[in-house]
This record gives structure tokens, sequence and C-alpha cells, in this order.
């Protein structure tokens, strides 16, 4: 079974169209790899995290900020498709 | 507990632009009704569904093409907000 992301985020902070972009850019980068995206509101304030199944591998109060998408794609990548490349951007973290 | 809908969408007919169009409009208009929307793609080809929680509420197959976002969200309103007004679009209907 191929995990499902949830990305939680915050409504009255404007965050749904972050989430619903970062949910494309997931979708299409591991369109292979995943059950699904779950964009889910959340009812506490200033909340934006993003699990694998129960594992959270971001949050925005813990994180102090926002993740620029290619760090959170090497996020999921590292838990949902471990051997995967993600192109010259990957590259050029390990520089 | 409020409903989880599903937007299952061919990923090879290109409709994960639409299927996320479609839950941004939802979780704006549904913002306080829904548990989230989850944007699943599917492995069969040439289908997208609308399902709430198990009841699917829309199938392109079945009805030949796709709605307009107005008469989604109607189909959406009338299972989980069925009291809920969608505003002049949603007036124009009854006229």
């Amino acid at each position: 079974m191929k995990p499902t992301i949830t990305i939680e985020y915050c409504p009255k902070c404007g965050w749904l169209l972050r989430a619903a972009y970062m949910a494309q850019e997931l979708l299409t980068t591991f369109a292979d790899d995943l059950q699904g995206v779950l964009l889910k509101p959340s009812e506490i304030s200033g909340r934006y995290t993003i699990c694998i199944e129960e594992q959270k591998v971001f949050d925005r109060k813990e994180m102090g900020g926002f993740l620029e998408i290619k760090e959170v794609k090497q996020l999921v990548r590292d838990v949902v498709a471990p051997g995967k490349s993600l192109g010259h951007a990957d590259r050029k973290m390990q520089d």
C-alpha cells in the first residue's frame, strides 16, 4: 500500500494555496509512489504540518518557518522513495 | 466527524490541475464543513470521480463529461451542508 501524505494547513493564515501548490508538486514528482495527498484545514491557528501516514516530516512551528519546495521533496523522498533522484536540484544540495 | 472528499483523477489524462483546482474551490466554499480533500491519482485510465466518504457523487464516465464547478458544489452541498446557500450562482439555477 502506497502512503498518503497529509498537509494540514491553517486556513485563517491563507495557506490553502500554498498547501495545494505543494500537493501538486508532490503528486507530480512522486506520481507513482503515493496513494494521494490530503489537504486538511487545521483548527489550530498557525499550523502547517506535512505527515506521511502518521510520520510528521515537517512542522512550521518547530522549523520556525517554511521550507523551499526542493527541501520538502527531499524530506518526502527520503521516506517514500529513498533511492529516487530529484534531478539537478537534488545534486546541488550535495555539492 | 466532518466528511472527507476524495477526488480520484487520471494523471495520464492530465487531470491533476483540474482536481487541485476543484479541491481548492471546495475547501474555500465548504471550509467549515469538511475534514479535508484527498487528491488521489487513479490507476484506471480516464477515471475522474468525486466521493464524499464512500458515496460517489460524480463520475465522469457515467456523466459523459465534466460538470461546471457550480454544479459540483451543488452536488457536494446537498450532502455535506444541505441548508447552505451557494450565493447568486445557486439562485440562478432556481430561476
